[in-house]
Protein backbone atom coordinates (compact mmCIF):
# COMPACT_ATOMS: atom_id res chain seq x y z
CA UNK A 1 0.00 0.00 0.00
CA UNK A 2 1.21 3.41 -0.85
CA UNK A 3 0.16 7.23 -0.43
CA UNK A 4 -0.55 8.68 -3.73
CA UNK A 5 -0.03 12.87 -3.58
CA UNK A 6 -1.50 15.05 -6.62
CA UNK A 7 0.47 18.01 -5.93
CA UNK A 8 -1.11 21.50 -7.96
CA UNK A 9 2.45 23.32 -9.19
CA UNK A 10 0.50 26.33 -10.66
CA UNK A 11 0.81 27.44 -14.61
CA UNK A 12 4.10 27.16 -15.32
CA UNK A 13 5.69 29.82 -12.95
CA UNK A 14 7.79 27.35 -10.63
CA UNK A 15 6.85 30.27 -7.96
CA UNK A 16 3.05 29.65 -7.98
CA UNK A 17 4.55 26.70 -5.87
CA UNK A 18 3.05 26.74 -2.46
CA UNK A 19 5.48 25.80 0.44
CA UNK A 20 2.89 22.92 1.18
CA UNK A 21 3.36 21.67 -2.43
CA UNK A 22 6.93 21.96 -1.92
CA UNK A 23 6.82 19.74 1.55
CA UNK A 24 5.37 17.20 -0.29
CA UNK A 25 7.98 17.25 -3.19
CA UNK A 26 10.10 16.93 -0.38
CA UNK A 27 8.54 13.62 1.62
CA UNK A 28 7.79 12.25 -1.82
CA UNK A 29 10.14 9.18 -2.20
CA UNK A 30 9.01 8.37 -5.64
CA UNK A 31 8.01 11.05 -8.14
CA UNK A 32 6.29 9.91 -11.61
CA UNK A 33 6.53 12.83 -14.73
CA UNK A 34 4.74 12.34 -17.64
CA UNK A 35 6.55 12.25 -21.46
CA UNK A 36 4.89 13.81 -24.09
CA UNK A 37 0.86 13.97 -24.18
CA UNK A 38 0.01 17.40 -22.85
CA UNK A 39 1.42 19.20 -25.41
CA UNK A 40 4.85 20.51 -26.88
CA UNK A 41 5.84 22.51 -24.11
CA UNK A 42 8.70 20.95 -22.19
CA UNK A 43 6.51 20.68 -19.30
CA UNK A 44 8.40 17.81 -18.15
CA UNK A 45 11.50 19.94 -17.98
CA UNK A 46 9.40 22.26 -15.86
CA UNK A 47 8.54 20.08 -13.32
CA UNK A 48 12.46 18.64 -13.09
CA UNK A 49 13.13 21.94 -12.39
CA UNK A 50 10.79 22.97 -9.74
CA UNK A 51 12.15 19.37 -8.06
CA UNK A 52 15.47 20.99 -8.22
CA UNK A 53 14.28 24.12 -6.41
CA UNK A 54 13.08 22.77 -3.41
CA UNK A 55 15.42 19.50 -2.82
CA UNK A 56 19.03 18.65 -3.46
CA UNK A 57 18.28 15.01 -2.20
CA UNK A 58 15.26 14.30 -4.42
CA UNK A 59 12.72 11.33 -4.94
CA UNK A 60 13.22 8.76 -7.62
CA UNK A 61 11.98 10.05 -10.54
CA UNK A 62 10.15 7.61 -12.95
CA UNK A 63 8.83 8.71 -16.77
CA UNK A 64 6.14 7.39 -17.94
CA UNK A 65 4.49 7.79 -21.75
CA UNK A 66 1.49 9.59 -22.11
CA UNK A 67 -0.69 7.43 -24.77
CA UNK A 68 -2.59 8.80 -27.26
CA UNK A 69 -5.96 9.90 -27.01
CA UNK A 70 -7.83 7.93 -30.13
CA UNK A 71 -9.72 10.52 -31.66
CA UNK A 72 -12.22 8.10 -33.57
CA UNK A 73 -14.45 7.63 -30.90
CA UNK A 74 -17.13 9.75 -29.25
CA UNK A 75 -15.53 12.23 -26.95
CA UNK A 76 -16.33 10.78 -23.26
CA UNK A 77 -15.75 7.33 -24.48
CA UNK A 78 -12.35 8.33 -25.83
CA UNK A 79 -11.80 10.22 -22.66
CA UNK A 80 -12.82 7.27 -20.83
CA UNK A 81 -10.25 4.89 -22.22
CA UNK A 82 -7.28 7.64 -22.52
CA UNK A 83 -7.86 7.62 -18.39
CA UNK A 84 -7.98 3.72 -18.39
CA UNK A 85 -4.70 3.70 -20.79
CA UNK A 86 -2.95 6.33 -18.64
CA UNK A 87 -4.10 4.50 -15.53
CA UNK A 88 -2.23 1.85 -16.59
CA UNK A 89 0.93 3.40 -17.03
CA UNK A 90 0.91 4.39 -13.17
CA UNK A 91 0.13 1.28 -12.09
CA UNK A 92 3.47 0.09 -14.26
CA UNK A 93 5.29 2.71 -13.38
CA UNK A 94 4.63 2.45 -9.15
CA UNK A 95 4.90 -1.49 -9.25
CA UNK A 96 8.13 -1.11 -10.74
CA UNK A 97 8.78 0.44 -7.33
CA UNK A 98 7.06 -1.93 -4.69
CA UNK A 99 9.25 -0.22 -1.51
CA UNK A 100 7.51 3.25 -2.63
CA UNK A 101 5.89 4.49 0.16
CA UNK A 102 4.82 8.27 -1.24
CA UNK A 103 4.36 8.30 -4.26
CA UNK A 104 3.44 12.20 -6.15
CA UNK A 105 2.02 13.68 -8.94
CA UNK A 106 3.03 17.26 -10.05
CA UNK A 107 -0.13 18.56 -11.69
CA UNK A 108 -0.49 21.50 -13.80
CA UNK A 109 -2.67 23.74 -12.13
CA UNK A 110 -5.10 22.73 -9.57
CA UNK A 111 -5.81 18.71 -9.18
CA UNK A 112 -9.20 19.86 -8.66
CA UNK A 113 -9.84 21.94 -11.78
CA UNK A 114 -10.55 20.30 -15.27
CA UNK A 115 -7.49 17.72 -14.65
CA UNK A 116 -7.68 14.13 -15.05
CA UNK A 117 -5.36 13.33 -12.44
CA UNK A 118 -8.20 12.53 -9.76
CA UNK A 119 -10.16 10.21 -12.13
CA UNK A 120 -7.23 8.46 -13.10
CA UNK A 121 -5.91 7.93 -9.49
CA UNK A 122 -9.46 6.11 -8.79
CA UNK A 123 -8.76 3.21 -11.57
CA UNK A 124 -5.77 2.11 -9.99
CA UNK A 125 -5.82 -1.54 -8.08
CA UNK A 126 -4.91 -2.17 -5.40
CA UNK A 127 -6.17 1.75 -4.08
CA UNK A 128 -4.21 4.25 -3.07
CA UNK A 129 -4.69 6.75 -0.26
CA UNK A 130 -5.32 9.83 -2.21
CA UNK A 131 -4.44 12.88 -0.69
CA UNK A 132 -4.53 16.82 -2.49
CA UNK A 133 -2.50 19.77 -2.89
CA UNK A 134 -4.19 22.70 -4.45
CA UNK A 135 -2.01 24.90 -6.20
CA UNK A 136 -2.65 27.90 -8.46
CA UNK A 137 -4.50 27.08 -11.30
CA UNK A 138 -4.56 29.07 -15.23
CA UNK A 139 -8.19 31.12 -14.20
CA UNK A 140 -6.29 32.75 -10.90
CA UNK A 141 -3.45 33.66 -13.37
CA UNK A 142 -5.67 35.07 -16.10
CA UNK A 143 -7.21 37.47 -13.23
CA UNK A 144 -3.83 38.22 -11.54
CA UNK A 145 -2.80 39.19 -14.45
CA UNK A 146 -5.40 41.42 -15.22
CA UNK A 147 -5.79 42.46 -11.75
CA UNK A 148 -9.24 42.07 -11.56
CA UNK A 149 -11.97 39.80 -9.39
CA UNK A 150 -13.69 37.09 -11.38
CA UNK A 151 -17.36 37.81 -9.96
CA UNK A 152 -18.88 40.94 -9.51
CA UNK A 153 -20.04 42.16 -6.55
CA UNK A 154 -22.07 39.74 -4.77
CA UNK A 155 -22.61 37.99 -8.35
CA UNK A 156 -22.19 34.18 -9.53
CA UNK A 157 -20.07 33.60 -12.58
CA UNK A 158 -19.74 30.27 -14.42
CA UNK A 159 -16.85 27.97 -15.71
CA UNK A 160 -16.58 25.83 -18.30
CA UNK A 161 -15.64 24.74 -21.74
CA UNK A 162 -14.83 25.91 -25.48
CA UNK A 163 -16.87 22.92 -26.69
CA UNK A 164 -19.68 23.53 -24.35
CA UNK A 165 -20.07 27.77 -25.48
CA UNK A 166 -19.86 26.43 -29.09
CA UNK A 167 -22.62 23.62 -28.43
CA UNK A 168 -24.76 25.14 -26.12
CA UNK A 169 -24.19 28.94 -26.83
CA UNK A 170 -23.95 31.73 -23.57
CA UNK A 171 -25.06 29.71 -20.37
CA UNK A 172 -28.36 31.10 -19.24
CA UNK A 173 -28.64 34.10 -16.35
CA UNK A 174 -24.80 34.09 -16.55
CA UNK A 175 -22.87 37.42 -16.37
CA UNK A 176 -19.63 36.46 -16.54
CA UNK A 177 -18.07 33.24 -18.05
CA UNK A 178 -14.70 31.72 -17.36
CA UNK A 179 -13.63 29.17 -20.55
CA UNK A 180 -10.90 27.00 -20.38
CA UNK A 181 -10.23 23.81 -22.86
CA UNK A 182 -10.79 26.05 -25.62
CA UNK A 183 -8.20 25.08 -28.66
CA UNK A 184 -10.52 27.10 -30.70
CA UNK A 185 -11.68 30.16 -29.69
CA UNK A 186 -15.01 29.40 -29.58
CA UNK A 187 -15.98 33.49 -28.31
CA UNK A 188 -16.30 33.73 -32.00
CA UNK A 189 -20.08 31.66 -31.86
CA UNK A 190 -20.90 34.14 -29.46
CA UNK A 191 -22.77 37.83 -30.65
CA UNK A 192 -19.51 39.56 -29.93
CA UNK A 193 -20.92 42.91 -29.78
CA UNK A 194 -22.28 41.82 -26.68
CA UNK A 195 -19.76 40.81 -24.61
CA UNK A 196 -16.36 42.16 -22.68
CA UNK A 197 -13.25 39.87 -22.58
CA UNK A 198 -9.74 39.48 -20.75
CA UNK A 199 -7.79 37.12 -22.40
CA UNK A 200 -4.61 35.33 -21.97
CA UNK A 201 -2.02 33.07 -22.87
CA UNK A 202 1.17 31.51 -20.83
CA UNK A 203 -0.36 33.13 -17.70
CA UNK A 204 2.15 33.61 -15.31
CA UNK A 205 4.86 32.52 -17.43
CA UNK A 206 7.32 34.87 -18.90
CA UNK A 207 5.74 34.57 -22.24
CA UNK A 208 2.22 35.57 -20.72
CA UNK A 209 0.11 37.39 -23.88
CA UNK A 210 -2.69 39.73 -22.49
CA UNK A 211 -5.66 41.27 -24.21
CA UNK A 212 -8.72 42.97 -23.18
CA UNK A 213 -11.57 44.65 -24.15
CA UNK A 214 -15.04 44.75 -26.00
CA UNK A 215 -14.69 41.51 -27.53
CA UNK A 216 -16.13 42.56 -31.36
CA UNK A 217 -12.75 45.41 -31.55
CA UNK A 218 -10.59 42.78 -30.21
CA UNK A 219 -11.53 39.53 -31.54
CA UNK A 220 -9.27 39.48 -34.65
CA UNK A 221 -5.80 40.72 -32.51
CA UNK A 222 -6.87 37.75 -30.40
CA UNK A 223 -6.93 35.52 -32.86
CA UNK A 224 -3.62 37.04 -34.71
CA UNK A 225 -1.86 36.77 -31.14
CA UNK A 226 -2.73 33.55 -30.97
CA UNK A 227 -1.86 31.95 -34.25
CA UNK A 228 1.38 33.70 -33.96
CA UNK A 229 2.02 32.81 -30.94
CA UNK A 230 1.15 29.08 -31.21
CA UNK A 231 3.54 28.95 -34.36
CA UNK A 232 6.87 30.67 -32.40
CA UNK A 233 6.52 28.70 -29.11
CA UNK A 234 4.97 25.55 -31.07
CA UNK A 235 2.24 25.26 -28.11
CA UNK A 236 0.02 27.35 -26.59
CA UNK A 237 -2.37 27.40 -24.00
CA UNK A 238 -4.92 30.35 -23.14
CA UNK A 239 -8.19 31.03 -21.34
CA UNK A 240 -10.42 33.86 -20.84
CA UNK A 241 -13.14 35.37 -18.87
CA UNK A 242 -16.22 36.68 -20.52
CA UNK A 243 -18.53 39.35 -19.25
CA UNK A 244 -21.68 40.00 -20.80
CA UNK A 245 -23.07 43.65 -21.08
CA UNK A 246 -26.05 44.72 -20.04
CA UNK A 247 -28.92 46.33 -21.82
CA UNK B 1 3.61 56.85 -6.42
CA UNK B 2 3.61 53.76 -5.10
CA UNK B 3 3.15 50.15 -6.06
CA UNK B 4 0.36 48.26 -4.49
CA UNK B 5 0.38 44.27 -4.13
CA UNK B 6 -2.23 41.87 -2.67
CA UNK B 7 -1.02 38.75 -1.85
CA UNK B 8 -3.36 35.74 -1.76
CA UNK B 9 -2.51 33.81 1.28
CA UNK B 10 -4.70 31.20 0.92
CA UNK B 11 -7.28 30.08 3.74
CA UNK B 12 -5.32 30.01 6.82
CA UNK B 13 -2.80 27.35 6.84
CA UNK B 14 0.57 29.10 6.13
CA UNK B 15 2.28 26.60 3.81
CA UNK B 16 -0.73 27.86 1.08
CA UNK B 17 1.41 30.79 0.61
CA UNK B 18 3.24 30.61 -2.37
CA UNK B 19 7.15 31.46 -3.42
CA UNK B 20 6.00 34.22 -5.53
CA UNK B 21 3.47 35.35 -2.18
CA UNK B 22 6.62 35.42 0.06
CA UNK B 23 8.79 37.42 -2.38
CA UNK B 24 6.30 39.85 -2.62
CA UNK B 25 5.91 39.79 1.38
CA UNK B 26 10.15 40.36 1.37
CA UNK B 27 9.82 42.73 -1.12
CA UNK B 28 7.29 45.36 0.45
CA UNK B 29 8.30 48.10 2.49
CA UNK B 30 5.62 48.93 3.95
CA UNK B 31 2.57 45.70 4.56
CA UNK B 32 -1.04 47.06 6.10
CA UNK B 33 -2.87 44.26 8.25
CA UNK B 34 -6.05 44.95 9.01
CA UNK B 35 -7.84 44.92 12.89
CA UNK B 36 -11.11 42.98 13.59
CA UNK B 37 -13.57 43.28 10.95
CA UNK B 38 -13.26 39.70 8.65
CA UNK B 39 -14.98 37.96 12.02
CA UNK B 40 -13.63 36.88 15.38
CA UNK B 41 -10.42 34.97 14.55
CA UNK B 42 -6.91 35.88 15.16
CA UNK B 43 -6.31 36.98 11.47
CA UNK B 44 -4.30 39.75 12.35
CA UNK B 45 -2.21 37.44 14.21
CA UNK B 46 -2.05 34.62 11.00
CA UNK B 47 -0.60 37.48 8.81
CA UNK B 48 2.13 38.31 11.45
CA UNK B 49 2.87 34.74 11.39
CA UNK B 50 3.24 34.11 7.67
CA UNK B 51 4.89 37.50 7.55
CA UNK B 52 7.60 36.00 10.13
CA UNK B 53 7.73 32.56 8.30
CA UNK B 54 9.35 34.38 5.20
CA UNK B 55 11.67 37.22 6.52
CA UNK B 56 13.34 37.66 9.47
CA UNK B 57 13.92 41.68 8.50
CA UNK B 58 9.94 42.45 7.50
CA UNK B 59 9.11 45.68 6.41
CA UNK B 60 7.04 48.08 8.59
CA UNK B 61 3.69 46.73 9.58
CA UNK B 62 0.94 49.20 9.68
CA UNK B 63 -2.47 48.16 11.78
CA UNK B 64 -5.61 49.40 10.30
CA UNK B 65 -9.26 49.39 12.02
CA UNK B 66 -11.63 47.86 9.68
CA UNK B 67 -14.88 50.15 9.85
CA UNK B 68 -17.95 48.29 10.95
CA UNK B 69 -20.66 48.16 7.87
CA UNK B 70 -23.80 49.31 8.18
CA UNK B 71 -26.76 47.23 8.10
CA UNK B 72 -29.13 49.20 7.49
CA UNK B 73 -28.81 50.29 4.04
CA UNK B 74 -29.55 47.57 0.70
CA UNK B 75 -27.16 45.35 0.41
CA UNK B 76 -25.20 46.90 -2.75
CA UNK B 77 -25.42 50.52 -1.22
CA UNK B 78 -24.13 49.43 2.22
CA UNK B 79 -21.04 47.46 0.46
CA UNK B 80 -20.20 50.43 -1.29
CA UNK B 81 -19.81 52.74 1.36
CA UNK B 82 -17.74 50.07 3.37
CA UNK B 83 -15.80 49.61 0.77
CA UNK B 84 -15.26 53.88 0.43
CA UNK B 85 -15.05 53.81 4.11
CA UNK B 86 -12.17 50.99 4.06
CA UNK B 87 -10.09 53.08 1.14
CA UNK B 88 -10.15 55.71 3.43
CA UNK B 89 -8.05 53.79 6.08
CA UNK B 90 -5.66 52.46 3.66
CA UNK B 91 -5.53 55.83 2.21
CA UNK B 92 -4.41 57.37 5.99
CA UNK B 93 -2.08 54.63 6.50
CA UNK B 94 -0.28 54.96 3.11
CA UNK B 95 0.28 58.76 3.63
CA UNK B 96 1.49 58.22 6.87
CA UNK B 97 4.56 56.93 5.31
CA UNK B 98 5.07 58.70 2.02
CA UNK B 99 8.60 56.67 1.66
CA UNK B 100 6.65 53.75 0.52
CA UNK B 101 7.42 52.65 -2.64
CA UNK B 102 6.43 49.08 -2.28
CA UNK B 103 3.31 48.35 -0.28
CA UNK B 104 1.50 45.43 0.41
CA UNK B 105 -1.46 43.79 1.79
CA UNK B 106 -1.80 40.51 2.78
CA UNK B 107 -5.39 38.74 1.40
CA UNK B 108 -7.14 35.89 2.67
CA UNK B 109 -7.69 32.98 -0.19
CA UNK B 110 -7.09 35.15 -3.57
CA UNK B 111 -7.84 38.79 -4.56
CA UNK B 112 -10.32 37.51 -6.93
CA UNK B 113 -12.66 35.41 -5.62
CA UNK B 114 -14.87 37.38 -3.74
CA UNK B 115 -13.13 39.66 -2.06
CA UNK B 116 -12.64 43.07 -2.09
CA UNK B 117 -9.14 44.21 -2.38
CA UNK B 118 -9.37 45.02 -5.82
CA UNK B 119 -12.16 47.39 -5.61
CA UNK B 120 -11.07 49.13 -2.63
CA UNK B 121 -7.70 50.08 -3.97
CA UNK B 122 -9.29 51.27 -7.36
CA UNK B 123 -10.71 53.93 -5.11
CA UNK B 124 -7.43 55.31 -3.78
CA UNK B 125 -6.54 58.69 -5.25
CA UNK B 126 -3.80 59.22 -6.45
CA UNK B 127 -4.12 55.60 -7.96
CA UNK B 128 -1.44 52.89 -7.08
CA UNK B 129 -0.22 50.38 -9.71
CA UNK B 130 -2.32 47.76 -8.35
CA UNK B 131 -0.07 44.31 -8.38
CA UNK B 132 -2.21 40.71 -7.56
CA UNK B 133 -0.47 37.39 -6.64
CA UNK B 134 -3.09 34.66 -6.66
CA UNK B 135 -3.44 32.52 -3.75
CA UNK B 136 -5.13 29.20 -2.73
CA UNK B 137 -8.92 29.99 -2.56
CA UNK B 138 -11.35 28.06 0.04
CA UNK B 139 -12.85 26.12 -3.30
CA UNK B 140 -9.24 24.84 -3.80
CA UNK B 141 -9.03 23.77 -0.09
CA UNK B 142 -12.31 22.17 -0.08
CA UNK B 143 -12.09 20.14 -2.65
CA UNK B 144 -7.98 19.34 -1.94
CA UNK B 145 -9.92 17.56 1.37
CA UNK B 146 -12.43 15.98 -0.52
CA UNK B 147 -9.74 14.67 -2.66
CA UNK B 148 -12.41 15.19 -5.76
CA UNK B 149 -12.30 17.59 -9.11
CA UNK B 150 -14.97 20.59 -8.87
CA UNK B 151 -16.31 20.26 -12.01
CA UNK B 152 -17.62 16.62 -14.04
CA UNK B 153 -15.95 15.49 -16.91
CA UNK B 154 -16.12 18.52 -19.68
CA UNK B 155 -18.65 20.04 -17.76
CA UNK B 156 -19.51 23.60 -16.28
CA UNK B 157 -19.95 24.74 -12.77
CA UNK B 158 -21.38 27.59 -11.17
CA UNK B 159 -19.69 29.59 -8.29
CA UNK B 160 -22.38 31.81 -6.49
CA UNK B 161 -23.38 32.90 -2.49
CA UNK B 162 -25.68 31.94 -0.21
CA UNK B 163 -27.42 34.67 -0.63
CA UNK B 164 -28.66 34.00 -4.36
CA UNK B 165 -29.14 30.33 -3.52
CA UNK B 166 -31.71 31.89 -0.65
CA UNK B 167 -33.48 34.51 -3.42
CA UNK B 168 -33.14 32.64 -6.50
CA UNK B 169 -33.07 28.88 -5.85
CA UNK B 170 -30.90 26.71 -7.79
CA UNK B 171 -28.97 28.16 -11.27
CA UNK B 172 -30.87 26.86 -14.06
CA UNK B 173 -29.12 24.26 -15.86
CA UNK B 174 -26.11 23.98 -14.09
CA UNK B 175 -25.10 20.51 -12.39
CA UNK B 176 -22.73 21.60 -9.68
CA UNK B 177 -22.78 24.24 -7.52
CA UNK B 178 -20.30 25.96 -5.30
CA UNK B 179 -21.43 28.54 -2.43
CA UNK B 180 -19.36 31.10 -0.66
CA UNK B 181 -20.03 33.35 1.59
CA UNK B 182 -23.31 31.77 3.56
CA UNK B 183 -23.33 32.34 6.81
CA UNK B 184 -27.04 30.68 7.26
CA UNK B 185 -26.95 27.15 5.09
CA UNK B 186 -28.90 28.38 2.62
CA UNK B 187 -28.66 24.55 1.15
CA UNK B 188 -32.04 24.35 3.61
CA UNK B 189 -33.86 26.06 1.22
CA UNK B 190 -33.54 23.50 -1.61
CA UNK B 191 -35.49 20.15 -2.42
CA UNK B 192 -32.59 18.45 -0.15
CA UNK B 193 -33.45 15.25 -1.52
CA UNK B 194 -32.04 15.81 -4.91
CA UNK B 195 -28.48 16.93 -3.49
CA UNK B 196 -25.43 15.39 -2.83
CA UNK B 197 -22.89 17.90 -0.89
CA UNK B 198 -19.91 18.18 -0.03
CA UNK B 199 -19.31 20.80 3.23
CA UNK B 200 -16.14 21.70 5.11
CA UNK B 201 -15.08 24.17 7.76
CA UNK B 202 -12.03 26.11 8.53
CA UNK B 203 -11.20 24.59 5.22
CA UNK B 204 -6.98 23.90 4.94
CA UNK B 205 -6.24 24.86 8.69
CA UNK B 206 -5.92 22.20 11.44
CA UNK B 207 -9.46 22.89 12.78
CA UNK B 208 -10.44 21.50 9.60
CA UNK B 209 -14.39 19.69 9.89
CA UNK B 210 -15.31 18.02 6.45
CA UNK B 211 -18.83 16.30 5.98
CA UNK B 212 -19.87 14.75 2.67
CA UNK B 213 -22.94 12.55 1.74
CA UNK B 214 -26.59 13.12 0.22
CA UNK B 215 -27.67 16.26 1.89
CA UNK B 216 -30.45 15.63 3.47
CA UNK B 217 -29.08 12.63 5.22
CA UNK B 218 -26.35 14.84 6.74
CA UNK B 219 -28.10 18.18 6.71
CA UNK B 220 -28.21 18.00 10.28
CA UNK B 221 -25.12 16.79 11.01
CA UNK B 222 -23.92 20.03 9.38
CA UNK B 223 -26.00 22.45 10.90
CA UNK B 224 -25.60 20.71 14.06
CA UNK B 225 -21.21 20.77 13.70
CA UNK B 226 -21.30 24.05 12.53
CA UNK B 227 -22.96 25.65 15.35
CA UNK B 228 -20.81 23.76 17.50
CA UNK B 229 -17.55 24.39 15.74
CA UNK B 230 -18.77 28.54 16.13
CA UNK B 231 -19.49 28.31 19.58
CA UNK B 232 -16.35 27.01 20.57
CA UNK B 233 -14.10 28.82 18.67
CA UNK B 234 -16.02 31.95 18.52
CA UNK B 235 -15.97 32.31 14.84
CA UNK B 236 -16.55 29.90 11.74
CA UNK B 237 -15.96 29.82 7.78
CA UNK B 238 -17.62 27.33 5.73
CA UNK B 239 -17.81 26.53 1.88
CA UNK B 240 -19.46 23.50 0.65
CA UNK B 241 -20.16 22.27 -3.12
CA UNK B 242 -23.63 20.86 -4.50
CA UNK B 243 -24.20 18.45 -7.14
CA UNK B 244 -27.44 17.91 -8.53
CA UNK B 245 -29.11 14.53 -8.93
CA UNK B 246 -29.84 13.45 -12.20
CA UNK B 247 -33.15 11.59 -12.47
Amino acid sequence: MFDLTLIGIGTGNPDHLTFQGAQAIRSADLILIPRKGENKADLAGLREDIIAQVTDKPARIVYFDVPKRRADDGYLRGVDEWHDAIALRWHEAISAHPDAQKVALLIWGDPSLYDSSLRIAARLDPQPQVQVVPGITALQALTAAHAIPINDLGAPYVVTTGRRIRDEGWPETASKVAVMLDGECSFQSLEMADYDIWWGAYVGMKEEILIKGPLADVAQDILDSRAQARSDHGWIMDIYLLKKRTA
